[in-house]
């Protein structure tokens, strides 16, 4: 992934660095498991743990394994051969009945794993967001919109309550496409165990938090790698969603909240006005991006019988960026939903654009309920929400001077149906919802 | 979805008849949620329900339905019309402070629930057949391959396993996506409950299984919708890559499976081998179609503000036809694999074509334990392999002709390597894992 | 697809009973081929017209081919026995030396032929009404956004004739599209032309208008098909766009064009302004829904070796299901062009709502070319600007009254630069462009 | 893009550099323009080319660039300020009127342009190689597969005819989709040309080879990225065919054909048949990779109003790799082709696997032209038809030794139906169409 939309924390785990740091430890892992079922002299195996303890970050010498797999044209070996360059023979118990898939896949599972740990973060740094915001806008009036049309008030806190119960399935989500791909196969060419014993991924498994994959063909099922990518492209909808919602409310006809700016930024003319929502529409971009890589994740699942290699150059490309992508458009986000300017003002500004006519649907109610037919209170009502709006006038006082109206609810009690707090009494209630009971305090 | 794809039990789920029914027990749930709480009279809900009993399948008449339908253009005030005709009065208790959306999401959710209980016993099926075909198959030998080159010996029931371990996985899966759709919005518009009782949507959700959905905005948030399509998605892969396996089989240099043929079926033309894998190409298809749905499903997420309209096109098309298309694929492949013509001689023979030379690996170990340094040892038995392969001849005879090699390892302990046991010892063992301890037997 | 997205034209093209008749006529065609090739009695040929042309409609009887393929289980012969019944013995000359996708993928391109025809009429009709719209508000200002914010002003004209030139691009790839597929393969088993003579696919190519297939293997190759069904999404995404235009321009703080409402309608509640814009949100959805046969499509492409049928259920499903919702979605997007109301009112106030700012630009470049270096022109440009913003005061009163400005601008003559014709005195050249130079009178 | 994938050519297009070089191009030839029109000093600005012109590659110093931006946080300001640094106050006259799109999408579209011709050049060199190959293997006889099952002869040149015709198609696709990309907009704020001369654009445009974009809206419209990437994903979809038919031929059963390895290169045992088809299995996940980007891209389209900048991020990520992928991709598989091993003698042995079986159609055509009824004809085939199959016997022994087929057809003139010639006998016809008449020489 480009740096432009890239934070160092993922990139490392996707770094070549990071993998041989894992294969080092998975192929000591699987010696010490055999040396202790006795398959291999334990005195050795121990001998070999001191060393590669002693050589340290030495091991990890991305260059050199590069240059010898430019002559031995394999990956696995060329690592193999670095290790016993700097570790001495001892380092022939390494990899013994193993495929390079047995060492591959499981290092993909804990790289996973770790992405997935950092996204998780990220989601625990947006929820707290979100949840923060919401409170501080539990109260804070606006109006709900269907089909981008009025229609009753809600409160700026309720939608990011929305967003945060959101996310809050979405972190359930990855925490179980977190257990989908943390999964351990040691189990050999086509993966029968004919050479190593099941005991062995059992403790590599436990070593590394994982599960040994109950039947591996060589490789770890792609079925679980398709569910994780799915995971992620559902967090990208997401993602869509919330930058959506901002650049709506940015717009300079509703100026509902605003993207935060620095003091000396400039937009891109003299028009104080144009700040652009820039943030969210480029997170609206990166979820496309994020959300693209959820069919070649499907396709990569049909292997031709035991395993095939198709999957490779799509794991080796897509799963990075796609996780880069995800954990830069998360950090974002947050960013930006904890830095977003709110306009309260103008919310009540737009709330009062339609004068009083999201109170109509209220009145033909009361109407109703003093006894008149509904019909005939629909065409009472009708009438002076038509005026008020094409004479943006108040339909209160329109009302007000209504005799047929005021003959049924006298004019007094007219103002008391245009109250906001009728439809925000509920707030609570979803509050507590969303967040428990306790943090409604 | 055309009939050619589809069945009827999981066409009825999405037929308007049973939308209606769910339509009126919603309906009637409300209602008596709230004459429960004492906010209708609850004399007359009870009248209405005994009404309703009464006139049974009387009620569930769409051709009446669409017929007000044409006049009011609103589905659902055309049903509320329809059931006041037959029910009398009572029925304006119905549909009050409720939103079209709480009636259309609530019984979409009913219904996805449903599909998804249709598509558990699908796999349940399923299941079941690879379990019994699997154990059947255990010790039936076969050549396990990668990159569809011949590797080592596994068995058929091996194979079997893998897949019902992957649609045991797809089981686990699509319970977790059912658990994501099964939630109740009863809130009124843009989900303030300004005009409903929480307590009315708690009720009607315990009536249905479904859970109360924490914060709706008028509409269930559809990246619940979303999740659930992607995890069909994944069952869509696991499809294909089972039937991809088949139709590998099938072909004519393996056959060493065959879908099942009547009796009287003829191939294309008079070629007796010329029978063709058609289910499991079909089943490839079909995974295609099933998959396809994930992507608008993603698009579906990011609703304008609190709701807009734009997803319910992509669901009233791509959400049944893609669970009528899972549904038939499910019973399709059950079916294709319930009756799969297994051929353990071909197999056998298949395993024989490379003439030994899939022990070569053991052989090559066991010079290396003799003490042979092992870039020796794999001269020693590249030299007959390269000759077994390219004359045809067996591996094991021209190592029990080769002086250098039978200095190290005696010829009669040789043919004790070519032993395929040597590949299968762990076969209960991973049996064990995928089935458990207790069905190995 | 269901009726609810379906017009009957495109719907016939691929019922049951046109592909009948395209079979009988290919097959005649092949027919009549060979006996001008003498390799058929021409006599029995032309008897054999004669009878279908005087059996007419009485061939195209899709029950009884239902009911002879319950038993054969192969659709083309119980057609082509079905045509023996009626028309005797002669039949026998049908289908000599093909393969039924000889004929099930020539009527598949005639078919998609047909469907492409009515597009391009679909196609017609909305440029039609775009062209008419676009002169309507060829001069009526409207302001030009980016990012959401208001920029610079435009007129409602200038949307349309983007849409236009947009949608006529869309018109050059969808006459593409239609030649990608309009080829004929009568080529026999794998493509070989072993029992049949090419000079047959030729002249049967013809009869239809299409182009012999260079190199068929059976089938015709499904690259074809994957880059017309591209074409296909792509017009879905235009789709979208201009729904997407019109869903931004109903919002109720910008209510610049609503669609058309028919004077009965009613909203959703007693609010006159609650007018929801439903076609174009189905129509995004309906966008979705045509877009996602873009990826089977292209996994249909790699069939194994000379075919597989992999391709079919997609190609049953999802090509008529995208054709159907495309002639659709043109038609409803048409009519609402058409019928969109546009209100230029309202589009001025919102031209009016910056104070003026949108003219800063102007005012900025006037003080630079007065001398003024760009830097201090911009400190008094947006210093005005600023307070217009904040304050609400129109940008050229505070201009006229800043002393620093009018040392460098008299203050009579800072009118002419709040002159929105100076934005659109090209309006003309790019009508010009895009209509050709006769129509923009 | 990883290096791994990555070819030089087509990542220096995408370089910084390039992008660098391509701006300083196009703000000069706007500049040029505008001095030919008399709006612009024509000696400033020819003194500005001179000088830019000994600055030479000084002036593509994406360093300074850069650190400039961390200033400005602007690329294109930044650029102007670097080359005002070193090209001093004529640099003024660059970018008069024109927005950063004007510069950043006509920059595209010539990258863009770069990147098909890149293309074009590797698709001539696929093609020159499928050319040469399929005559080279013109008449070389392999069996034709349906459903994977033997079919009837074909030979192994019209396979590569059959891959040649395709990516022949699809030259012809990227051709235009090269012509969608290739336009200019140098258009001003919201594309109404107020600050800049349309004649400037034609000028730019008429520079590189580009035409004006009749209307853009500060944007060149995103449907042609969109039919480009489409292009691109069937061009894909293609490489995936030819790429899955290798990796059939390669299979151990099959063994007809088989990728190159080096003299020295081992397999990955000792076993010298398991030689994998890696490169063609790494083209399949290369093809679902390039794919990948044609949803995001469809996503693209609907921009809000005349812009919004949620495109760009798909573009500065997705673009450059699919196009790098998709050289990459085409590279390999031209040098895949190129070299492949192919095996004549083995196609033979396959094409005798089924006894003679494959002309059985023809013997029922013959003994139906000697006027026995066809079933009668149909059950004298099948009966020795099965028997050949099932007992491995020379069907045409078989039905010499029929007393009831040589009857009919004496035993002396079965023979000649058993002739690959047959089904060869038009490959010069369908050479003819695919290569012209000249080059079937």
């Amino acid at each position: 992934m480009i740096p432009r939309y890239s934070r160092p924390e993922m990139v490392a785990i996707f770094a070549p660095e990071n993998k041989l740091r894992i294969w080092l430890e998975v192929e000591l892992a699987a010696a010490e498991a055999m040396a202790g079922l006795g398959q291999l002299p334990a005195d050795e195996v121990a001998s070999l743990r001191a060393k590669v303890e002693q050589a340290g970050e030495r091991l990890i010498d991305t260059a050199r394994v590069d240059e010898i797999e430019a002559v031995t044209r394999h990956d696995v070996i060329a690592f193999l051969t670095h290790v016993e360059e700097i570790c001495g023979a001892e380092a022939r118990h390494l990899h013994l009945g193993m495929t390079s898939s047995d060492l591959l896949d499981t290092t993909l599972a804990i790289q996973l794993a770790q992405a997935a740990d950092l996204l998780l973060a990220d989601l625990d740094a947006l929820l707290e967001v979100l949840r923060r915001r919401a409170f501080e806008h539990k109260d804070t009036l606006t109006i709900g919109r269907s089909h981008g049309i009025h229609a009753e008030p809600v409160t700026f806190g309720l939608k990011l309550a929305a967003a945060y119960a959101e996310f809050d399935r979405n972190r359930t989500r990855l925490r179980t496409a977190r257990a989908e791909i943390a999964t351990c196969a040691i189990s050999g060419a086509v993966g029968s165990f004919a050479n190593i014993d099941p005991r062995v991924e059992e403790a590599v498994a436990a070593r590394f938090g994982l599960v040994p994959e109950p039947v591996s063909t060589q490789v770890i099922p792609r079925d679980r790698h398709a569910a994780f990518v799915a995971a992620l492209a559902v967090i990208a909808s997401s993602i869509e969603r919330l930058a959506t919602e901002i650049r709506h409310l940015q717009r300079t006809e509703v100026g509902e909240a605003e993207e935060f700016f620095h003091a000396g930024q400039k937009g891109s003319s003299a028009m104080p006005h144009k700040r652009n929502p820039v943030l969210s529409e480029n997170l609206t971009g990166l979820a496309r991006l994020i959300r693209a890589a959820v069919v070649p994740a499907l396709e990569n699942v049909a292997l031709w019988h035991e395993r095939d290699i198709s999957h490779s150059s799509v794991e080796r490309v897509a799963f990075p960026d796609m996780l880069v992508l995800a954990d830069f458009a998360l950090a974002r986000l947050t960013s930006m939903m904890d830095r977003l300017v709110v306009y309260p003002e103008r919310m009540q500004r737009n709330l009062d654009m339609t004068h009083g006519l999201l109170f109509s649907q209220r009145v033909l109610i009361a109407l109703t309920s003093s006894g008149l037919p509904r019909q005939q209170a629909y065409v009472l009502v009708q009438r002076n929400a038509m005026r008020a709006w094409e004479e943006g006038l108040s339909l209160l006082d329109l009302l007000q001077a209504d005799e047929e109206v005021t003959a049924r609810l006298p004019a007094a009690d007219l103002p008391a149906l245009f109250d906001m707090s009728y439809h925000t009494k509920h707030v609570d209630t979803i509050f507590a919802r969303v967040f428990g009971e306790a943090s409604a305090d």
